[in-house]
């Protein structure tokens, strides 16, 4: 198993605190030692760091940690390698162009039979169940919609049917983004919680560390955090249930479907 | 005009030296201060740190150059924006994926008439020209070539061939590479040098910084770097010339085309 981490916010907002419990599962308070990423979209452009290494030694781990980059919109992943050996093309996220658009995917879970989701113009670079189901997606699509819909809540309702095939295959926990929208879909563990106004402390689970979000915010920031479990040990997360996607723009919950 | 630096290399070679060089005509030696970027190859993956501020006063800039990243395959570049605004989206290198490969990409130059050269199925993200000629030429690799073709040293020149063709629209630098080969393809200004044993002393004309190549190296490394302008100033760098292309692998020289 992995760990995600994925944020959507409606002012850029450093993922810092969240990143920090993150990391310590990486080696420290969990067993995620196959590497790590993160993505952090700025306008339609987005830059990822990642590293084969454990997240909790990592040099470019410390080094993102140090210098708080502000994003509306983050994917970020450690990982329990099951598929695929411990390198750099197989350490999510994984971000391609659909539209003109980047699409930034990670997904923690395991899939049998993922060779036979067929490759089309996406071909995998590494050898992760995972990157194929990603092509396979972003391939049914372009199938679907060769240019870009005007509806993308339409266009998520979509995916979340193509993760429901591929949850039938296994564990399929995904975050995806576009820079817009953040969309969360549970397989058996995923948790998300929005902070609005007005703030408090939040204490993560990992490590030594509380925050005091009402002197980093403004009264009208609305900044939602998904994870695989909960990061901090004082709030109310929400639980997702299986078959359960929700969807996030700007920080604020857009759609949500609990699976029929 | 903007700052082109790639390297190829038969063992995996950290850039700091080169790239410390570079990064000084980023704001303060030159005047490329609309952003930078790199990007390293490391077997099948690749990993970029870009950033829209100026090279020379970059804390991400600071990052990698504290924390030497070994690679055979480096592009870089530092950009002094003509067409398209001044943010992620638009900065150097881009890369995309072909054949399961990951190709990167850096101009330097300016085209005109640019819009004709048709999206088909890769979209530019962001609103430079450069993107717009490097989706081009993917496009017309994928019809050409369907599927990954065994001899790439053919794709290369067929590559070269549509940089041809850019190069009437206006001027047309580039560095790409797909991991083990790096190709440069010079419009006006271009340099490469290829160091192997005996290694001598280097010493950079941007900044106050010699390097004794001998006491970096083994016997059986070779390295080449290119760059739009030589980079050291006690170095006899190759000169290309207006529609030359030289093509590296592992380090070496394996084609090389003067402008027919």
């Amino acid at each position: 198993m992995c760990e995600l981490l994925g944020m959507s916010a409606n002012v850029p907002t450093d993922i810092c605190f969240s990143f920090t419990g993150l990391v310590q599962r990486g080696g420290h308070t969990g067993p995620h030692t196959d590497g790590w990423g993160i993505t952090f979209y700025e306008g339609k452009g987005c830059r990822s760091f990642k590293d084969p290494a454990p997240s909790a030694e990592s040099e470019i781990a410390k080094m993102v940690l140090g210098y708080p980059i502000k994003s509306c919109a983050v994917i970020s992943h450690i990982r329990q390698a099951n598929r695929g050996s411990v390198c750099l093309e197989n350490t999510h996220p994984f971000t391609r162009e659909l539209w003109g658009q980047n699409w930034t995917y990670a997904h923690n879970g395991q899939l049998r039979g993922y060779k036979k989701l067929t490759a089309g113009f996406y071909r995998p670079v590494g050898e992760t169940d995972s990157e194929i189901a990603f092509c396979w997606i972003l391939e049914q699509l372009r199938q679907r919609y060769p240019r870009k819909p005007g509806r993308m809540t339409s266009v998520f309702s979509f995916i979340a049917s193509l993760a429901d095939e591929l949850r039938q295959m296994g564990v399929f926990n995904m975050l995806l983004s576009n820079g817009d929208y953040v969309m969360a879909y549970c397989s058996n563990h995923l948790h998300w919680i929005t902070r609005r106004a007005p703030f408090g402390q939040a204490r993560l689970q990992d490590a030594d560390m509380t925050v005091d979000f009402q002197t980093q915010t403004t009264p009208n920031d609305v900044v939602t955090v998904v994870a695989t479990q909960p990061l901090t040990s004082n709030e109310d997360w929400q639980k997702m249930v299986p078959g359960e996607f929700a969807l996030f723009r700007f920080g604020q919950l857009c759609l949500n479907r609990v699976s029929r």
